[in-house]
Protein backbone atom coordinates (compact mmCIF):
# COMPACT_ATOMS: atom_id res chain seq x y z
CA UNK A 1 0.00 0.00 0.00
CA UNK A 2 1.74 3.60 -1.01
CA UNK A 3 0.56 6.50 -0.13
CA UNK A 4 2.08 9.44 -1.71
CA UNK A 5 0.89 13.03 0.26
CA UNK A 6 0.92 16.46 -1.82
CA UNK A 7 -0.39 19.72 -0.82
CA UNK A 8 -3.17 21.86 -3.09
CA UNK A 9 -3.62 24.22 -0.89
CA UNK A 10 -1.18 25.14 2.10
CA UNK A 11 2.07 24.14 3.05
CA UNK A 12 2.30 21.30 5.07
CA UNK A 13 4.39 21.87 8.65
CA UNK A 14 8.03 19.66 8.69
CA UNK A 15 6.99 18.53 12.33
CA UNK A 16 3.41 16.93 10.77
CA UNK A 17 5.06 15.32 7.93
CA UNK A 18 8.55 13.74 10.59
CA UNK A 19 4.82 12.41 12.87
CA UNK A 20 3.30 10.85 10.24
CA UNK A 21 6.48 9.13 9.11
CA UNK A 22 6.90 7.81 12.69
CA UNK A 23 3.36 6.88 12.47
CA UNK A 24 3.68 4.82 9.41
CA UNK A 25 6.97 3.29 10.57
CA UNK A 26 5.97 1.96 13.67
CA UNK A 27 2.80 0.35 11.71
CA UNK A 28 4.32 -0.92 8.89
CA UNK A 29 1.40 -1.78 6.67
CA UNK A 30 2.05 0.86 4.27
CA UNK A 31 4.55 2.84 1.88
CA UNK A 32 4.26 6.86 2.56
CA UNK A 33 5.50 9.02 -0.12
CA UNK A 34 5.93 12.51 1.16
CA UNK A 35 5.68 14.80 -1.91
CA UNK A 36 8.97 17.51 -1.58
CA UNK A 37 5.74 20.01 -3.55
CA UNK A 38 4.19 19.58 0.54
CA UNK A 39 7.58 21.89 1.87
CA UNK A 40 6.98 24.65 -0.86
CA UNK A 41 5.32 28.13 -0.23
CA UNK A 42 4.75 30.47 -2.42
CA UNK A 43 2.82 33.42 -0.59
CA UNK A 44 -0.49 31.91 0.81
CA UNK A 45 0.19 28.77 -0.82
CA UNK A 46 2.46 25.45 -1.03
CA UNK A 47 4.15 26.37 -4.14
CA UNK A 48 2.43 28.22 -7.09
CA UNK A 49 -0.34 26.70 -8.67
CA UNK A 50 1.29 25.62 -11.76
CA UNK A 51 3.79 23.28 -8.76
CA UNK A 52 0.92 22.07 -6.66
CA UNK A 53 -1.26 21.16 -9.80
CA UNK A 54 1.86 19.23 -11.42
CA UNK A 55 2.54 17.51 -8.34
CA UNK A 56 -1.50 16.59 -8.00
CA UNK A 57 -1.23 15.06 -11.23
CA UNK A 58 2.00 13.68 -11.11
CA UNK A 59 0.49 11.14 -8.62
CA UNK A 60 -2.50 10.91 -9.88
CA UNK A 61 -0.97 9.40 -12.98
CA UNK A 62 1.67 6.93 -11.07
CA UNK A 63 0.54 3.79 -11.01
CA UNK A 64 2.77 2.92 -8.12
CA UNK A 65 0.30 4.83 -6.27
CA UNK A 66 -2.51 3.59 -4.41
CA UNK A 67 -3.92 6.26 -2.61
CA UNK A 68 -3.59 10.26 -2.28
CA UNK A 69 -3.74 11.73 0.88
CA UNK A 70 -4.18 15.77 0.67
CA UNK A 71 -1.29 17.08 3.33
CA UNK A 72 -3.52 20.26 5.05
CA UNK A 73 -6.34 22.40 4.17
CA UNK A 74 -5.85 26.15 4.30
CA UNK A 75 -6.74 27.61 1.03
CA UNK A 76 -5.97 27.09 -2.67
CA UNK A 77 -7.27 23.39 -3.97
CA UNK A 78 -10.21 25.29 -6.07
CA UNK A 79 -7.52 27.50 -7.96
CA UNK A 80 -6.15 24.03 -9.76
CA UNK A 81 -8.83 21.39 -9.57
CA UNK A 82 -10.51 21.76 -12.76
CA UNK A 83 -6.50 21.41 -14.56
CA UNK A 84 -6.52 18.43 -11.83
CA UNK A 85 -9.52 16.80 -13.57
CA UNK A 86 -9.09 17.23 -17.05
CA UNK A 87 -7.86 15.08 -19.15
CA UNK A 88 -7.82 12.30 -16.51
CA UNK A 89 -5.24 9.65 -16.86
CA UNK A 90 -6.28 5.96 -16.48
CA UNK A 91 -4.13 5.65 -12.96
CA UNK A 92 -6.21 8.22 -11.42
CA UNK A 93 -9.55 5.91 -10.94
CA UNK A 94 -7.74 2.95 -9.10
CA UNK A 95 -6.91 5.47 -6.16
CA UNK A 96 -8.42 6.77 -3.00
CA UNK A 97 -8.14 10.23 -2.42
CA UNK A 98 -8.37 11.19 0.98
CA UNK A 99 -8.98 15.19 2.72
CA UNK A 100 -11.48 17.52 4.40
CA UNK A 101 -11.83 21.26 4.99
CA UNK A 102 -10.17 23.03 1.65
CA UNK A 103 -9.66 20.25 0.28
CA UNK A 104 -13.00 19.68 -0.43
CA UNK A 105 -13.18 21.14 -3.80
CA UNK A 106 -10.76 18.91 -4.67
CA UNK A 107 -13.25 15.73 -3.56
CA UNK A 108 -16.04 17.02 -4.95
CA UNK A 109 -14.82 17.35 -8.35
CA UNK A 110 -12.56 14.11 -8.33
CA UNK A 111 -16.10 12.44 -6.71
CA UNK A 112 -18.13 13.95 -9.78
CA UNK A 113 -15.35 12.41 -12.47
CA UNK A 114 -16.17 9.18 -10.88
CA UNK A 115 -13.27 8.84 -8.19
CA UNK A 116 -12.63 6.64 -5.08
CA UNK A 117 -12.69 10.25 -2.39
CA UNK A 118 -13.07 10.21 1.49
CA UNK A 119 -13.32 13.38 3.87
CA UNK A 120 -11.11 12.27 6.72
CA UNK A 121 -8.30 13.59 8.74
CA UNK A 122 -4.68 15.31 7.14
CA UNK A 123 -0.98 14.41 7.94
CA UNK A 124 -1.07 18.29 9.31
CA UNK A 125 -3.44 17.30 12.07
CA UNK A 126 -0.88 14.88 13.33
CA UNK A 127 0.23 19.01 15.52
CA UNK A 128 -2.86 18.33 16.92
CA UNK A 129 -3.70 17.68 20.00
CA UNK A 130 -4.65 13.82 20.21
CA UNK A 131 -3.42 13.97 16.27
CA UNK A 132 -2.14 10.71 16.51
CA UNK A 133 -5.65 8.93 16.82
CA UNK A 134 -6.51 11.31 13.82
CA UNK A 135 -3.67 10.35 11.42
CA UNK A 136 -4.38 6.65 12.59
CA UNK A 137 -7.89 6.63 11.68
CA UNK A 138 -7.55 7.75 8.45
CA UNK A 139 -4.63 5.69 7.55
CA UNK A 140 -6.87 2.74 9.43
CA UNK A 141 -9.05 3.62 6.42
CA UNK A 142 -6.29 4.14 3.54
CA UNK A 143 -4.78 0.86 4.00
CA UNK A 144 -7.87 -1.78 5.26
CA UNK A 145 -10.91 0.35 4.91
CA UNK A 146 -11.73 -0.08 8.74
CA UNK A 147 -14.80 0.91 9.36
CA UNK A 148 -13.97 1.75 12.78
CA UNK A 149 -12.72 4.56 11.30
CA UNK A 150 -15.98 5.88 9.98
CA UNK A 151 -18.58 8.31 11.12
CA UNK A 152 -20.53 6.68 13.10
CA UNK A 153 -23.70 7.88 12.07
CA UNK A 154 -23.43 6.64 8.51
CA UNK A 155 -26.54 4.59 7.17
CA UNK A 156 -26.44 5.37 3.33
CA UNK A 157 -24.96 7.38 0.62
CA UNK A 158 -23.22 10.50 2.24
CA UNK A 159 -20.52 13.76 1.43
CA UNK A 160 -19.27 15.77 4.11
CA UNK A 161 -17.81 19.41 3.55
CA UNK A 162 -16.61 22.23 5.48
CA UNK A 163 -19.88 24.58 5.17
CA UNK A 164 -17.87 27.51 3.76
CA UNK A 165 -16.05 25.57 1.26
CA UNK A 166 -19.41 24.02 0.35
CA UNK A 167 -20.67 27.80 0.01
CA UNK A 168 -18.25 28.38 -2.88
CA UNK A 169 -18.22 25.53 -5.04
CA UNK A 170 -21.96 25.63 -5.39
CA UNK A 171 -22.60 26.74 -9.16
CA UNK A 172 -19.30 25.70 -10.30
CA UNK A 173 -18.12 23.15 -12.49
CA UNK A 174 -17.06 21.18 -9.41
CA UNK A 175 -20.62 20.95 -8.00
CA UNK A 176 -21.44 17.13 -7.76
CA UNK A 177 -24.76 15.62 -7.39
CA UNK A 178 -26.32 15.65 -3.68
CA UNK A 179 -29.81 13.74 -4.51
CA UNK A 180 -30.26 11.40 -2.02
CA UNK A 181 -26.84 11.68 0.40
CA UNK A 182 -26.89 12.56 3.46
CA UNK A 183 -25.41 15.81 3.77
CA UNK A 184 -22.41 16.40 6.58
CA UNK A 185 -21.55 19.76 7.19
CA UNK A 186 -19.00 21.73 9.63
CA UNK A 187 -17.50 24.84 10.29
CA UNK A 188 -14.51 26.72 11.90
CA UNK A 189 -13.28 30.16 12.74
CA UNK A 190 -16.34 32.01 11.39
CA UNK A 191 -18.80 34.72 12.47
CA UNK A 192 -21.97 33.08 13.70
CA UNK A 193 -23.29 36.07 11.03
CA UNK A 194 -21.54 33.93 8.44
CA UNK A 195 -22.58 30.66 9.63
CA UNK A 196 -26.61 31.79 8.69
CA UNK A 197 -25.29 34.20 5.96
CA UNK A 198 -23.78 30.96 4.25
CA UNK A 199 -26.80 28.36 5.00
CA UNK A 200 -29.16 30.48 3.79
CA UNK A 201 -26.75 30.21 0.38
CA UNK A 202 -26.64 26.32 0.79
CA UNK A 203 -30.16 25.91 1.73
CA UNK A 204 -31.32 27.78 -1.34
CA UNK A 205 -29.44 25.96 -3.93
CA UNK A 206 -32.08 23.14 -5.69
CA UNK A 207 -29.15 20.95 -5.63
CA UNK A 208 -29.03 20.65 -2.11
CA UNK A 209 -32.50 20.52 -1.60
CA UNK A 210 -32.25 17.20 -3.41
CA UNK A 211 -30.75 15.40 -0.16
CA UNK A 212 -31.86 12.62 1.85
CA UNK A 213 -30.96 15.00 5.15
CA UNK A 214 -28.73 17.44 6.80
CA UNK A 215 -26.63 16.69 9.14
CA UNK A 216 -24.36 19.10 10.84
CA UNK A 217 -20.76 18.63 12.17
CA UNK A 218 -18.41 20.66 15.08
CA UNK A 219 -18.60 24.59 14.73
CA UNK A 220 -15.08 25.89 16.29
CA UNK A 221 -13.61 28.92 17.15
CA UNK A 222 -16.50 30.98 16.18
CA UNK A 223 -15.30 34.56 15.97
CA UNK A 224 -17.02 36.70 18.64
CA UNK A 225 -20.68 38.77 17.16
CA UNK A 226 -21.15 42.18 17.71
CA UNK A 227 -23.92 42.41 19.01
CA UNK A 228 -24.43 38.99 20.14
CA UNK A 229 -25.86 36.89 17.26
CA UNK A 230 -28.74 35.04 19.98
CA UNK A 231 -28.61 31.00 19.18
CA UNK A 232 -25.97 28.75 17.95
CA UNK A 233 -24.40 26.80 15.20
CA UNK A 234 -27.43 24.34 15.44
CA UNK A 235 -30.59 26.65 15.89
CA UNK A 236 -28.98 28.41 13.01
CA UNK A 237 -28.76 24.94 11.48
CA UNK A 238 -32.07 23.48 11.87
CA UNK A 239 -33.90 26.98 11.24
CA UNK A 240 -32.65 26.81 7.86
CA UNK A 241 -33.52 23.59 7.24
CA UNK A 242 -36.55 24.10 8.06
CA UNK A 243 -37.52 27.03 5.78
CA UNK A 244 -35.95 25.14 2.79
CA UNK A 245 -37.55 21.58 3.80
CA UNK A 246 -34.73 19.90 4.11
CA UNK A 247 -34.86 16.83 6.59
CA UNK A 248 -32.32 17.85 9.62
CA UNK A 249 -30.23 14.77 10.37
CA UNK A 250 -29.33 15.66 13.55
CA UNK A 251 -25.37 16.04 15.19
CA UNK A 252 -22.25 14.43 12.86
CA UNK A 253 -19.00 13.36 14.40
CA UNK A 254 -16.64 15.66 12.07
CA UNK A 255 -14.91 18.97 12.53
CA UNK A 256 -11.57 20.63 12.86
CA UNK A 257 -10.14 18.75 15.28
CA UNK A 258 -8.82 14.75 15.94
CA UNK A 259 -12.03 13.91 16.72
CA UNK A 260 -12.90 14.26 13.06
CA UNK A 261 -13.94 10.99 11.51
CA UNK A 262 -13.81 9.45 7.81
CA UNK A 263 -17.02 9.53 5.74
CA UNK A 264 -16.71 7.90 2.05
CA UNK A 265 -18.64 9.52 -0.60
CA UNK A 266 -20.68 7.55 -2.49
CA UNK A 267 -18.54 5.66 -5.34
CA UNK A 268 -20.29 7.19 -9.18
CA UNK A 269 -19.26 5.72 -12.52
CA UNK A 270 -16.49 6.99 -14.62
CA UNK B 1 -40.85 63.91 -1.83
CA UNK B 2 -41.39 61.73 1.13
CA UNK B 3 -38.38 59.24 2.06
CA UNK B 4 -39.18 56.07 4.03
CA UNK B 5 -36.11 54.08 5.75
CA UNK B 6 -36.07 51.15 7.37
CA UNK B 7 -33.58 48.42 8.63
CA UNK B 8 -33.91 45.14 6.74
CA UNK B 9 -30.66 44.03 8.57
CA UNK B 10 -28.49 46.06 11.57
CA UNK B 11 -29.92 48.43 13.98
CA UNK B 12 -29.70 52.17 12.88
CA UNK B 13 -27.44 54.38 15.36
CA UNK B 14 -29.72 57.47 16.30
CA UNK B 15 -26.55 59.70 15.98
CA UNK B 16 -26.53 58.93 12.50
CA UNK B 17 -30.83 59.01 12.30
CA UNK B 18 -30.03 62.71 14.19
CA UNK B 19 -27.26 63.85 11.42
CA UNK B 20 -29.68 62.61 8.21
CA UNK B 21 -32.39 64.49 9.12
CA UNK B 22 -30.53 67.78 10.14
CA UNK B 23 -29.18 67.35 6.31
CA UNK B 24 -32.50 67.22 5.17
CA UNK B 25 -34.02 69.73 7.36
CA UNK B 26 -31.14 71.99 5.86
CA UNK B 27 -31.94 70.66 2.39
CA UNK B 28 -36.27 71.50 2.71
CA UNK B 29 -36.44 69.66 -0.22
CA UNK B 30 -38.13 66.25 1.01
CA UNK B 31 -39.72 64.41 3.81
CA UNK B 32 -37.73 62.18 6.00
CA UNK B 33 -39.56 59.23 7.63
CA UNK B 34 -37.54 57.42 10.12
CA UNK B 35 -39.54 53.97 10.40
CA UNK B 36 -39.25 52.91 14.53
CA UNK B 37 -38.34 49.83 13.30
CA UNK B 38 -34.55 51.14 12.59
CA UNK B 39 -34.40 51.07 16.35
CA UNK B 40 -35.13 47.91 17.22
CA UNK B 41 -32.61 45.62 18.41
CA UNK B 42 -32.90 41.71 18.32
CA UNK B 43 -29.61 40.00 18.67
CA UNK B 44 -27.65 41.01 15.58
CA UNK B 45 -30.77 42.42 13.63
CA UNK B 46 -33.12 45.36 13.92
CA UNK B 47 -35.47 43.56 15.03
CA UNK B 48 -36.87 40.31 14.54
CA UNK B 49 -37.28 38.59 10.99
CA UNK B 50 -40.94 39.23 11.54
CA UNK B 51 -40.24 43.18 12.50
CA UNK B 52 -37.97 43.56 10.16
CA UNK B 53 -40.65 42.46 7.39
CA UNK B 54 -43.37 44.06 8.79
CA UNK B 55 -42.17 47.28 8.11
CA UNK B 56 -40.21 47.10 5.08
CA UNK B 57 -44.00 45.65 4.08
CA UNK B 58 -45.66 48.55 5.41
CA UNK B 59 -43.69 50.84 3.74
CA UNK B 60 -43.56 49.52 0.42
CA UNK B 61 -47.98 49.31 0.01
CA UNK B 62 -47.25 52.92 1.55
CA UNK B 63 -48.35 55.43 -1.51
CA UNK B 64 -47.85 58.03 -0.10
CA UNK B 65 -43.79 57.36 -0.17
CA UNK B 66 -42.00 58.24 -3.19
CA UNK B 67 -38.48 55.93 -1.69
CA UNK B 68 -36.87 53.62 0.52
CA UNK B 69 -34.06 54.12 1.75
CA UNK B 70 -32.04 51.41 3.46
CA UNK B 71 -31.01 52.42 6.89
CA UNK B 72 -27.70 50.72 6.61
CA UNK B 73 -26.12 46.93 5.99
CA UNK B 74 -24.70 44.59 8.84
CA UNK B 75 -26.48 41.45 8.28
CA UNK B 76 -29.74 40.23 8.18
CA UNK B 77 -32.16 41.59 4.61
CA UNK B 78 -31.21 38.02 3.05
CA UNK B 79 -33.94 36.41 5.78
CA UNK B 80 -36.97 38.55 4.25
CA UNK B 81 -35.60 38.96 0.88
CA UNK B 82 -38.13 36.65 -0.35
CA UNK B 83 -40.86 37.19 1.61
CA UNK B 84 -40.21 40.79 0.95
CA UNK B 85 -41.39 40.01 -2.51
CA UNK B 86 -44.17 37.85 -2.44
CA UNK B 87 -47.50 39.22 -3.75
CA UNK B 88 -45.74 42.34 -4.30
CA UNK B 89 -48.88 45.73 -3.75
CA UNK B 90 -49.46 47.80 -6.72
CA UNK B 91 -47.74 51.01 -4.59
CA UNK B 92 -44.32 48.83 -4.48
CA UNK B 93 -43.84 49.72 -8.13
CA UNK B 94 -44.20 52.90 -8.04
CA UNK B 95 -41.12 54.06 -5.50
CA UNK B 96 -36.84 53.86 -5.47
CA UNK B 97 -34.89 51.27 -3.50
CA UNK B 98 -31.66 52.78 -2.20
CA UNK B 99 -28.96 51.05 -0.38
CA UNK B 100 -25.83 49.04 -0.79
CA UNK B 101 -23.85 45.98 1.49
CA UNK B 102 -25.74 43.57 2.97
CA UNK B 103 -28.92 45.21 1.03
CA UNK B 104 -27.68 44.11 -2.06
CA UNK B 105 -29.46 41.23 -1.27
CA UNK B 106 -32.86 43.12 -1.50
CA UNK B 107 -31.49 45.21 -4.48
CA UNK B 108 -30.99 42.33 -6.70
CA UNK B 109 -34.53 40.65 -5.41
CA UNK B 110 -36.17 43.73 -6.22
CA UNK B 111 -34.82 44.88 -9.12
CA UNK B 112 -35.45 41.19 -10.40
CA UNK B 113 -39.07 41.64 -9.40
CA UNK B 114 -38.27 44.52 -11.96
CA UNK B 115 -38.87 47.50 -9.47
CA UNK B 116 -36.27 50.48 -9.42
CA UNK B 117 -33.31 50.20 -7.36
CA UNK B 118 -30.01 51.86 -7.28
CA UNK B 119 -26.70 51.32 -4.96
CA UNK B 120 -25.77 54.21 -2.75
CA UNK B 121 -24.92 55.71 0.22
CA UNK B 122 -27.26 54.86 3.40
CA UNK B 123 -28.26 57.12 6.23
CA UNK B 124 -26.05 55.33 8.76
CA UNK B 125 -23.37 56.50 6.07
CA UNK B 126 -23.69 59.94 8.16
CA UNK B 127 -21.12 58.73 10.83
CA UNK B 128 -18.44 58.44 8.44
CA UNK B 129 -15.99 60.97 8.08
CA UNK B 130 -16.74 63.07 5.53
CA UNK B 131 -20.28 61.52 5.68
CA UNK B 132 -22.50 64.45 5.07
CA UNK B 133 -21.37 64.58 1.31
CA UNK B 134 -22.24 60.72 0.70
CA UNK B 135 -25.77 61.62 2.67
CA UNK B 136 -26.06 64.33 0.63
CA UNK B 137 -25.15 62.61 -2.92
CA UNK B 138 -27.97 59.95 -1.89
CA UNK B 139 -30.49 62.81 -1.27
CA UNK B 140 -29.76 64.23 -4.60
CA UNK B 141 -29.81 61.02 -6.61
CA UNK B 142 -33.44 59.79 -4.20
CA UNK B 143 -35.17 63.37 -4.55
CA UNK B 144 -34.09 64.84 -8.54
CA UNK B 145 -31.92 62.10 -9.69
CA UNK B 146 -28.95 64.22 -9.80
CA UNK B 147 -26.51 62.97 -12.38
CA UNK B 148 -23.47 64.18 -10.14
CA UNK B 149 -23.88 61.39 -7.64
CA UNK B 150 -23.22 58.75 -10.19
CA UNK B 151 -19.93 56.54 -10.12
CA UNK B 152 -18.41 58.39 -13.07
CA UNK B 153 -17.49 55.41 -15.24
CA UNK B 154 -20.83 54.58 -16.14
CA UNK B 155 -21.51 54.23 -19.58
CA UNK B 156 -24.70 51.29 -19.55
CA UNK B 157 -26.39 49.20 -17.98
CA UNK B 158 -24.53 48.55 -14.49
CA UNK B 159 -25.56 46.98 -11.28
CA UNK B 160 -23.11 46.66 -7.96
CA UNK B 161 -22.84 44.36 -4.87
CA UNK B 162 -20.30 43.98 -1.94
CA UNK B 163 -18.20 40.82 -3.63
CA UNK B 164 -19.14 38.48 -0.62
CA UNK B 165 -23.10 39.12 -0.64
CA UNK B 166 -22.87 38.39 -4.39
CA UNK B 167 -21.18 35.16 -4.07
CA UNK B 168 -24.00 34.23 -0.88
CA UNK B 169 -27.15 35.22 -3.10
CA UNK B 170 -25.87 33.24 -6.35
CA UNK B 171 -27.96 30.14 -7.12
CA UNK B 172 -30.76 31.78 -4.50
CA UNK B 173 -34.21 33.05 -5.83
CA UNK B 174 -32.45 36.46 -5.96
CA UNK B 175 -30.42 36.23 -8.21
CA UNK B 176 -30.29 38.86 -11.40
CA UNK B 177 -30.07 38.45 -14.44
CA UNK B 178 -26.48 39.79 -15.26
CA UNK B 179 -26.76 39.78 -19.39
CA UNK B 180 -24.69 42.71 -20.92
CA UNK B 181 -24.42 44.95 -17.64
CA UNK B 182 -20.86 46.18 -16.06
CA UNK B 183 -21.24 44.53 -12.75
CA UNK B 184 -19.36 46.50 -10.18
CA UNK B 185 -17.52 44.67 -7.39
CA UNK B 186 -16.47 46.03 -3.62
CA UNK B 187 -15.65 44.40 -0.32
CA UNK B 188 -14.91 45.21 2.97
CA UNK B 189 -12.85 43.41 5.95
CA UNK B 190 -12.29 40.41 4.25
CA UNK B 191 -8.60 38.46 4.24
CA UNK B 192 -7.56 38.42 0.85
CA UNK B 193 -7.98 35.12 0.56
CA UNK B 194 -11.54 35.15 1.33
CA UNK B 195 -11.53 37.71 -1.95
CA UNK B 196 -9.77 35.20 -3.97
CA UNK B 197 -12.01 32.00 -2.93
CA UNK B 198 -15.43 34.69 -3.36
CA UNK B 199 -13.52 35.55 -7.00
CA UNK B 200 -13.69 32.30 -8.01
CA UNK B 201 -17.24 31.07 -7.02
CA UNK B 202 -18.48 34.51 -8.63
CA UNK B 203 -16.49 34.19 -11.87
CA UNK B 204 -17.17 30.71 -12.59
CA UNK B 205 -21.27 31.14 -12.25
CA UNK B 206 -22.36 30.95 -16.10
CA UNK B 207 -24.98 33.52 -14.92
CA UNK B 208 -21.80 36.19 -14.16
CA UNK B 209 -20.42 35.42 -17.27
CA UNK B 210 -22.86 37.31 -19.33
CA UNK B 211 -22.02 40.92 -17.89
CA UNK B 212 -20.46 42.63 -20.17
CA UNK B 213 -17.88 43.92 -17.82
CA UNK B 214 -16.72 43.31 -14.01
CA UNK B 215 -15.11 47.01 -12.63
CA UNK B 216 -13.43 46.48 -9.17
CA UNK B 217 -14.70 49.20 -6.40
CA UNK B 218 -12.67 49.99 -3.37
CA UNK B 219 -11.51 46.68 -0.98
CA UNK B 220 -11.29 48.26 2.58
CA UNK B 221 -10.54 47.16 5.81
CA UNK B 222 -8.29 43.74 4.34
CA UNK B 223 -7.73 42.08 7.34
CA UNK B 224 -3.93 40.18 7.66
CA UNK B 225 -3.09 37.16 5.88
CA UNK B 226 -0.79 35.00 7.38
CA UNK B 227 1.22 33.99 5.49
CA UNK B 228 1.41 37.13 3.30
CA UNK B 229 -1.10 36.17 0.49
CA UNK B 230 1.29 37.78 -2.16
CA UNK B 231 -0.67 40.50 -4.89
CA UNK B 232 -3.25 42.27 -4.12
CA UNK B 233 -7.25 43.28 -4.83
CA UNK B 234 -6.79 44.38 -8.70
CA UNK B 235 -4.25 41.38 -9.21
CA UNK B 236 -6.72 39.03 -7.84
CA UNK B 237 -9.88 40.55 -9.82
CA UNK B 238 -8.04 40.37 -13.12
CA UNK B 239 -7.11 36.99 -12.51
CA UNK B 240 -10.22 35.88 -12.25
CA UNK B 241 -11.13 37.90 -15.07
CA UNK B 242 -8.97 36.52 -16.92
CA UNK B 243 -9.00 32.88 -16.33
CA UNK B 244 -12.96 32.97 -16.73
CA UNK B 245 -13.06 35.00 -19.81
CA UNK B 246 -14.87 38.79 -18.47
CA UNK B 247 -13.93 41.52 -19.30
CA UNK B 248 -12.01 43.63 -16.54
CA UNK B 249 -13.26 47.04 -16.77
CA UNK B 250 -10.60 48.97 -14.55
CA UNK B 251 -11.28 50.03 -11.06
CA UNK B 252 -14.80 51.59 -9.92
CA UNK B 253 -15.61 54.61 -7.65
CA UNK B 254 -17.52 52.39 -4.93
CA UNK B 255 -16.68 50.93 -1.62
CA UNK B 256 -17.57 51.17 2.11
CA UNK B 257 -16.44 54.82 2.11
CA UNK B 258 -17.73 58.58 2.19
CA UNK B 259 -16.91 58.68 -1.45
CA UNK B 260 -19.05 55.42 -2.71
CA UNK B 261 -21.28 56.74 -5.33
CA UNK B 262 -24.69 55.86 -6.87
CA UNK B 263 -25.31 52.91 -9.69
CA UNK B 264 -28.49 52.86 -10.72
CA UNK B 265 -29.47 48.68 -11.95
CA UNK B 266 -31.36 49.13 -15.16
CA UNK B 267 -35.40 49.15 -15.23
CA UNK B 268 -36.82 45.73 -15.84
CA UNK B 269 -40.22 44.64 -16.36
CA UNK B 270 -42.92 44.24 -13.94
Amino acid sequence: MRIAVVAPSCTLKREAADAVEAIVATRGDCELVIHPQCFLSDGHFAGSDEARLSALREVMADQSVDAVWFARGGYGSNRIAEAALADLPQAAGAKLYLGYSDAGFLLAGLHKAGLEVAWGPMPQDALRQGGEAAVTRALDWLVRRDLSALEQGLDGPAMAFNLTVLSNLLGTPLEPDFTGVDLLIEDVGEHLYRIDRSMFHVTASPAVRMVRRLRLGRVSDILPNDPDFCGDEASIVEQWCARSGIAFGGRANIGHDARNRVVPFPRGNR
